[in-house]
């Protein structure tokens, strides 16, 4: 066991895109852990567009402040154990944070979800994406909040994102036709080859509108909105009567200091009778196990695939974090640590 | 009986803010009526904000063609009948037209609700208004839609408008806390004073954005909006968590040729976790019994009042229609038609 803990703290708050720069790396102690608690080395670590915000403004948990630690989801094994639920060498997934080593008492950490024991048969990159709080806002805002029917025409954007690409898939095996927007030409490829989506659009550059009113020429029953901005505002031209629009995120509007993207067809729901709703997966969790039974047993059908992608080492935290809002990842961000 | 009809053709498709001008006033022969047709004498007309889209687009009924006679909600009274269910001297409401003199057969005009005969005890302006489409919309949206609670901080845009009048006075009555926003001094007044709304901006004179800061400190639990563009932007900055948003109508961008007022803070609704939900009365029609029967015991209790406004005249018809988007009405506007 290494006796240094690499930690990522806040270094400033960014404006425009997330990089290197707004992070510090320092080294600590390992530190001990008290009676009622237990210490994590933690292997895998989720990247989010949520923790874009979380560096930038308070939300539904507090802003980090600058010089504390970086929040996050990750998976680790515990190392050591004075708590009477977790043991040495239990896989456990929680909001550990950016660091090598993290001491929990089990309570939710920086205002997410308090830690878990990882199933035995569930790999870790599966934990964080599919099984984890990826899978379950796919879940929620497709079938949940978006209401999704056999029938529908679904239209998803960042359609290769993590969420997107669950979303997608969820849909798909829902009896939908799907229409995915994702940037360039090679991931267009693989949303049809590897995801089955009907229709892929790439938004970088084809005419949006334009595609999406030729790849949905009834109009869109549901969009699941990852990005906003003008992509939101494009597929609000080409909604159908009663379409819902759940809305996950917004990653095009996060790196934007001079405002978000305007919307300029909101008026349309009015006309067609829509529904837009915002969404937190946090206030669902009540809905987590049947969710997860379902996942399951699409996962095992080979209904649905798990779309991971990999950065190597702690110290590329930051860069991995950049990928999400530069169109790199393909998939699930996750960095994977050094043994 | 006066032997001739004058009516109220659509002339040409407005930009900008709708008036004599479009229409065309032509004086033809007293229709004759066939077997299973009644005549009516219309006695007074509805101006409503979505006549203006009729003139424009197709929407939920196809848009008046030019030449055409202009489509409107009326109530009438039944001077001529050849059908079993409708005798002379019956008061009847349905879309009749801009016209003193109108043939159905009972079957819907224009794509909008058949017509029905107005109750003993009621008069032609509350059928047209409390105890029509007018209280049905602002029953629905306000109660299915934005499924209003006791405790609820509630904002209302165009609040005294005729949908916006009754919005504020059940939002009153069922236990919430009511902003009202109209333009100017007058209007704000007669809020206060008339349907008892704890807080009036006036939108033409103060600083909405500041003032919906001021007045809704624990952020809207639920906008009901009647005019889009920059005021629902302005709320959308001040939504609570799990706010509801029903958009009523857009009068604020029925007039704009170039376009309406962009909206910016959408992202809200996602940090939020918010909801917004177009919606139109004429989907809901399975509620009016239960809308008609708790707004007529209301009205009983004094609980709400009528609020109306009148023009005299088929003559001054599009000049009635043009109060709606001057914001010169208070209340339904009306048009009463000479004996």
């Amino acid at each position: 066991m290494v006796d240094k803990n690499r930690r990522w703290l806040l270094a400033q708050r960014p404006s425009g895109i997330v990089g290197p720069e707004h992070f510090e790396l320092v080294v600590d102690a390992v530190p001990s852990i008290a009676d009622g608690e237990f210490l994590v080395r933690n292997r895998w670590l989720s990247c989010d567009p949520a923790q874009r915000t979380y560096m930038e403004f308070d939300s539904y948990i507090p802003a980090v402040q600058i010089g504390e630690l970086m929040v996050g989801a990750s998976v680790g094994e515990v190392v050591e154990s004075k708590h009477p639920d977790f043991q040495v060498g239990d896989v456990v997934s929680g909001a550990f944070g950016w660091q090598e080593y993290a001491v929990s008492d089990g309570s939710p950490f920086g205002g997410l979800i308090p830690p878990v024991t990882v199933p035995d048969g569930v790999d870790a990159p599966t934990a964080l994406s599919l099984f984890g709080i990826t899978g379950l806002t796919a879940y929620i805002g497709l079938i949940d909040v978006a209401r999704v029917k056999a029938g529908d025409t679904v239209v998803v954007s960042g359609a290769l994102g993590a969420v997107g690409s669950v979303v997608c898939q969820i849909a798909k095996l829902k009896g939908c036709r799907v229409v995915g927007i994702a940037g360039g030409p090679r991931k267009c490829d693989l949303l049809r080859a590897e995801l089955g989506v009907n229709e892929a659009i790439d938004y970088k550059n084809d005419d949006v509108d334009a595609r999406l009113g030729e790849t949905c020429p009834d109009g869109i029953d549901v969009f699941f909105d990852n990005v906003g901005g003008e992509i939101l505002d494009a597929a609000l031209a080409h909604i159908a009567v009663g379409a819902r629009i759940a809305l996950c995120g917004s990653v095009s509007g996060y790196s934007e200091s001079q405002g978000r993207s305007p919307i300029t067809n909101a008026f349309n729901l009015t006309l067609q009778r829509a529904t837009m709703t915002g969404f937190l997966v946090f206030d669902h969790l009540d809905r987590a196990p049947e969710a997860t039974a379902d996942l399951a047993t699409w996962a095992a059908q080979g209904q649905i695939k798990n779309q991971i992608d990999v950065v190597e080492g702690l110290e590329n935290a930051p860069t991995a974090l950049r990928r999400l809002f530069t169109g790199e990842n393909v998939g699930k961000q996750l960095v994977r640590l050094a043994d």
